[in-house]
């Protein structure tokens, strides 16, 4: 499945679309839904995105949300998704797998929505060594897209809530979520912090950040206030405080995953990041200060590890 | 400078309190100000509060504030406010001086505010190893108001941003600002964590956040998630979340706090709590669980403060 594919796929007529299409895959979240027209070899032939996530979705009407992000799409295919449309605020709560868990074992857990053509694809719970549950729904779609053999790798998923999924012999044996996305946006937006801050991009900045969480003595809760002492005493420029900000939350999110890095003995696995590009960026800067090597994935993951489940699940045939 | 010395003193004839009146005492802060009557001996006849903190001054109209903040309280006594009417968003802005201060340099920082009776005392800045600046505005009159003898002493004072200062021979050698305060409230009110929280008082919930974040491996930005899963998977009931979220703020800062306590060798010095005595009593009861016993101090070390204040700096006689 290659993006070039979507482009040219796009230019055929609707009705051929309609033809070729084997499974319309949904990537199904908080904030917005993505429905992509996949063929018989998982090739993207359309795609389709709306302001329809879950939290949108007025009374309960899922059915019409769906019917609404896959007019035109949508033939006599399957239909499959993945993310928040599965959890408790979605529209059939699909119980979690546990962890480790095999890619064709994620695939058992599909539930099909009632009078409808979908099937929604479980999320993922993994218990830490105290017991603590830690989920996520869609990443572990994004996964099995990105990881294709059986060599060890740490997918990254940087978002509002990042993901750090260790992956060994196409397993999710464990993950762990770190809140620097939402740390950043609560703070910029509501906190003293943000109060002066102007947009800007200053790798500079962002590095001091980094490097600053990065120390052996770092603080947090204490470290954070730097954003506004520097700025205040003329020790950082005004318009760089907001990349100095996520520099120093990225830098403590990065000190916590080397730890649990080392925990789960996986110093040995590749790095790949997933999601939106410029955030990859972000985060594959960060972490080559903490010599760290990422490569970034595929933007279309969820595509792929939706091709993947339903083949899996018996939706779609090969 | 005993409280019940405030209300016996109220009820004097309103003549009676304007012709004891030695000095007003002014906490001036961000969102409120509060004004205290002091007669010859340093003592509280009356006081007055209103919600004209800095933020709330319109059109910078700060002296017809002071009118309305002192109306009826002052006759022709001097007035000596701290605070943020002192920063750059104030009055007048007053300099910081500098750490280490003793108690009567910060008196030598003080500013008149040209055309009135009025003076503000300085905030402190403190530069840690690396040169990067903290800073306090108030908090350093709170401190002088507390600590009445040459004991080395830890004074924290809990908040929006709480400061950990730590002084020898009234001197305030060093302090540190934790954000938890402004943590704990932006989580609570715009963040995920916030969204299902109920208003609690869950003592075992607080208690649990804090030895989370006590433990070797802590990792704010993930630990944070859990204050979600928890509830999420029944573990904690969503009325003790706040709590637990509170706690694992409360926890990290306790961890940070007693690195800076090493690096100062102070880990003889008695800790004081200082301020809003709810606050205090959970930052008591989270300190206790890391085995520092802290005392609560008076509830006037404002007022006490800017007495001590106006004594070293001449605007009052003992």
């Amino acid at each position: 499945m290659r993006d070039a594919a979507a482009t040219s796929a796009l230019a055929k007529p609707a009705a051929t679309i309609l033809d070729s299409t084997r499974l319309i895959a949904i990537d199904w979240g908080t904030t917005s839904a993505r429905a992509y027209a996949l063929d018989a070899a998982g090739e993207v032939l359309a795609r389709r995105s709306a302001t329809l996530g879950v939290q949108y979705v007025a009374n309960g009407d899922f059915a019409g949300a769906l019917a609404t992000l896959t007019e035109g799409l949508s033939g006599a295919a399957p239909m499959l998704a993945c993310g928040m449309i599965g959890s408790r605020q979605g529209w059939v709560e699909v119980p979690y797998e546990g962890c480790p868990a095999r890619f064709e074992e994620i695939a058992t857990g599909v539930v099909a929505v009632p009078g409808t053509r979908l099937s929604i694809v479980p999320g993922l719970l993994h218990r830490d060594d105290a017991g603590i549950a830690d989920v996520m729904r869609g990443e572990e779609t994004q996964i099995v897209g990105t990881v294709l053999d059986d060599a060890p790798q740490l997918v990254v998923l940087p978002g509002t809530h990042c993901k750090w999924a260790l992956v060994r012999k196409r397993t999710i044996v464990a993950f762990s979520t770190f809140m620097t996305g939402e740390l950043f946006a609560v703070l910029r937006e509501h906190s003293i912090l943000g109060r002066l801050m102007t947009a800007g991009d200053d790798a500079g900045a962002l590095a001091r950040g980094v490097a600053w969480s990065l120390r052996e003595n770092a603080a947090l809760t204490h470290d954070l206030f730097s954003a506004r002492t520097l700025p205040l005493t003329g020790a950082l420029a005004q318009s760089a405080a907001a990349d100095y900000l996520s520099g120093l939350l990225l830098g403590a999110e990065i000190v916590a995953a080397r730890r649990w890095i080392a925990q789960h003995a996986a110093a040995d696995a590749a790095v790949t990041l997933v999601g939106d590009a410029a955030l990859c960026e972000r985060y594959a800067v960060a972490l080559h200060l903490a010599n760290l090597d990422a490569r970034i994935g595929a933007t279309t993951a969820s595509a792929r590890g939706l091709w993947q489940i339903a083949l899996h699940a018996g939706l779609v045939h090969s």
